[in-house]
């Protein structure tokens, strides 16, 4: 395809995404189709002929659409807010479009230092100190493995270049809580630590970690000559956007050495308000931060934004340096691909620089601001209509509710909590999460998409009323 | 920005790239600008309130593009070819357009079924039977410490639901060569078997890893109480293109039960042609294998293809099976967050399906062919050239060169090497990667931009000639 040929098929494409995203108020919000349906109707082997971009298209209609879940549907409450804003998708384009990869800073000056300007940007737009440094990764996950790579090494005194995990006399111990997300306990094992020296602290009431229940793990490692060496605490946990109190946590991290590594991907979209700073008050004392921007804020996925205190630890950590890749700039540059795991590296600075600048910090804070009244206005309504209740505290956008019939309880709440969310689901009319809290399930409703207004909410709230009666 | 404003601003976008991509050819190679000047012209903090459209993109010309090394040039030869295919950004654009997240299957059930297909394609197109599953990962240094972890588990029968590394009584060995990528020691130490535990195999002559040396070194690590656990061989190294011995190394491997990881991130993308196949002979007996289909093949990065023998294997290591991410269909779908490092997934099955369907399997074979004869073609130019040498094999598209004037060596020749490649990359009008062999600088030139044709070689060619005259 040369570029005549581009510029005619991507106004095609342009014109293809904006009927969609237009149109998605009349398409159903979960993919209507089972699995394999998709898988039977591609061709089981690649075509060895060129195709027309007609038959792209066509294929690209017929087969493929029926199989999206359409996540910027303005009745999506499911997992997280993951608005993928135009402006964002541009900046996206114009990085797709222009093909360079971010190996070294010479390899594409631009990609490094709008990094750079945008990571800044979102620092202080977060109220974070200067002492933060902040780079863009793919996700939470990813970034969450990072810091505890970099916490062992802190601790180890960089065992790395010894024998590793191998040669360690006293086992590292990590803490996190049965609320972090599944991805931490993933790091920790990924991280070599292993399950045993995987600590869960205790809660409290609200779903936080408690930290004088971390205190006493602490303690009770160190009696039994074990190291510990990190903490994740969450500011904004995935079932009910619960808080970890992280000014405690560090009082404890900081006595007895511990990496204090702050999961706040979801929430820390909410920190652009000042009202809300109180959430992650202490976030100064952690040693590493994620938020991420592809979540509320609106940034097109991925784009994760990790910030450390120590880029010198971090490089340390994660640096290669390859005859090929040196230049004479070297050092006087940032050179990412030593920030983190991968080598090579796409423009994702555009998405989130066309994102603020099209927004403005205020337009971005005006939707945050609507999607939290949106949410009060969900939990009132639930709390007020008999057989409903509100399971969690609603400091942010998240509400959790459970429908609970006269005398039904345990297992028979279970399959009716599980059933009028499926239905729900199924009926294409609105899309939601049912997740586990205090061992039972419940259904979480995630606010936040872009084109999510009022009315919509209003919507599902009669569409769940509906749900229920119809078992 | 609502999908009409979109409308408009997509087709600027669309005619921006398309002017981008149609003058390359007059556009500097190299990036012009210092450390520091494009951050110097950037705001230091973000807009409080929107800004047009106009703006940002008057920006991106008068600040952002002086910045950009244009990988898509037709006389870029740096580091390796990463064609960003016209046909690729537009399947990626519909992904970024789409906003989707694949977190689970019904999560977008297109995004899995296309991704299970795509890959499927890929696996067939380079030759590898049935036995293997693929699943995209970002890149190879991703994929390669995904390979190592699960080598890992698989020789210490899952240690990480017990002490990890924390807790094995014999220590574990990776081997990898002198001329593995800088991310394999970096995913081995990262993996946490630290640098102890790193063997590098002694080469022969052609920069291939020697299987007898291998052997070797796992009876001295068996001899003495340590357990071999993975080698790591390369078809296709990063600064020679050699080719490890698969068979002979996989042969040693299975008497010792290694895991034989195979990194053919650019050279796997020559597999699609069956001439090119003895390279990787024996690799059926390999665990796992990355081909980065973001590299020659023309996808837009990032696009690593990882395949796997045992995918039962991967999922036992890497999943997480949170409430919040069950659903009906579990069982019978593919959840490829339990395949990989990260959770959240975009849909870039799409921009590797608009690839293979727009060009062909035959299309993207001519284009491989092509590059290859102009290498050929190169290659026999510098060896017919007084004071000209060839210091590698070129088996692909990758000539290893330097200019020797006569009585000139050691440091005086490396000053030279690096000055004469220094003028070429200043001058904006071709763009080489210096590379260290055997202790000297010598000069790589990747040939296979999409663009570049038999004339860009010749003009680099007589470029080199030039450059060495002006010193």
């Amino acid at each position: 395809m040369n570029s005549d040929e581009f510029r005619k098929a991507g106004y095609r494409i342009i014109d293809w995404i904006a009927d969609y995203r237009g149109g998605l108020e009349s398409r159903p919000v979960m993919a209507q189709v089972a699995p394999g349906d998709i898988i039977a109707q591609l061709p089981a082997s690649p075509p060895q002929q060129p195709e027309s971009f007609d038959a792209i298209i066509a294929d690209l209609d017929r087969i493929v659409m029926p199989g999206i879940t359409s996540w910027q549907h303005p009745r999506f409450f499911g997992y997280f807010p993951a608005s993928s804003s135009l402006a964002s998708v541009l900046g996206d384009y114009v990085s797709s479009g222009l093909g360079v990869v971010g190996l070294a800073w010479q390899s594409s000056p631009a990609l490094t230092e709008v990094e750079e300007v945008t990571t800044s940007w979102m620092r202080q737009m977060l109220g974070l100190s200067e002492a933060w440094s902040g780079v863009i990764n793919d996700t939470a996950s990813t970034s969450t493995l990072v810091a505890l790579l970099c916490a062992r090494e802190r601790t180890s005194n960089y065992g790395l270049a010894r024998g590793g995990l191998q040669e360690e006399e006293r086992p590292l111990v990590v803490y996190v809580s049965s609320q972090s997300h599944s991805s931490v306990e993933k790091a920790a094992l990924l991280a070599g630590f292993g399950k045993a020296y995987v600590r869960s602290v205790p809660l409290d009431a609200a779903y936080a970690m408690r930290a004088d229940a971390l205190e006493e793990l602490v303690q009770d490692d160190i009696l039994n000559g074990r190291r510990p060496c990190a903490v994740v605490a969450t500011i904004g946990t995935t079932t009910t956007t619960a808080f970890d109190p992280l000014e405690a946590i560090a009082t404890v991290a900081k006595a007895h050495g511990l990496w204090v590594h702050v999961d706040a991907a979801m929430a820390g979209s909410a920190m652009i308000l000042p009202q809300c700073r109180w959430m992650w008050a202490g976030v100064e004392h952690a040693d590493s931060l994620i938020v991420n921007a592809h979540k509320w804020l609106g940034a097109v996925f991925d784009c994760t934004v990790y910030f450390v205190r120590d880029p010198e630890h971090l490089v340390r950590v994660m640096s290669t340096n390859p005859s090929y890749l040196q230049s004479a700039a070297d050092g006087r540059v940032k050179n990412y691909r030593d920030w983190g795991l991968p080598l090579g590296r796409r423009f994702r600075a555009l998405k989130l620089w066309f994102l603020i600048r099209e927004q403005g910090v205020e337009g971005l804070q005006a939707r945050l601001r609507r999607d939290m009244a949106n949410a009060k206005w969900l939990e009132a309504q639930v709390k007020a209509a008999p057989g409903w209740r509100v399971l969690a505290p609603v400091p942010l956008q998240t509400v959790c509710i459970r429908h609970e019939p006269d005398g039904m309880s345990g297992d028979a709440l279970d399959r009716h909590t599980l059933d009028w969310a499926a239905r729900l689901n199924q009926s294409g009319e609105a899309y939601v999460t049912p997740a586990m809290l205090d061992g039972r399930w419940m259904v979480r409703v995630s606010i936040g998409a872009e084109l999510t207004e009022r009315q919509h909410v209003a919507q599902l709230w009669q569409l769940c009323q509906d749900a229920v009666q119809e078992g």
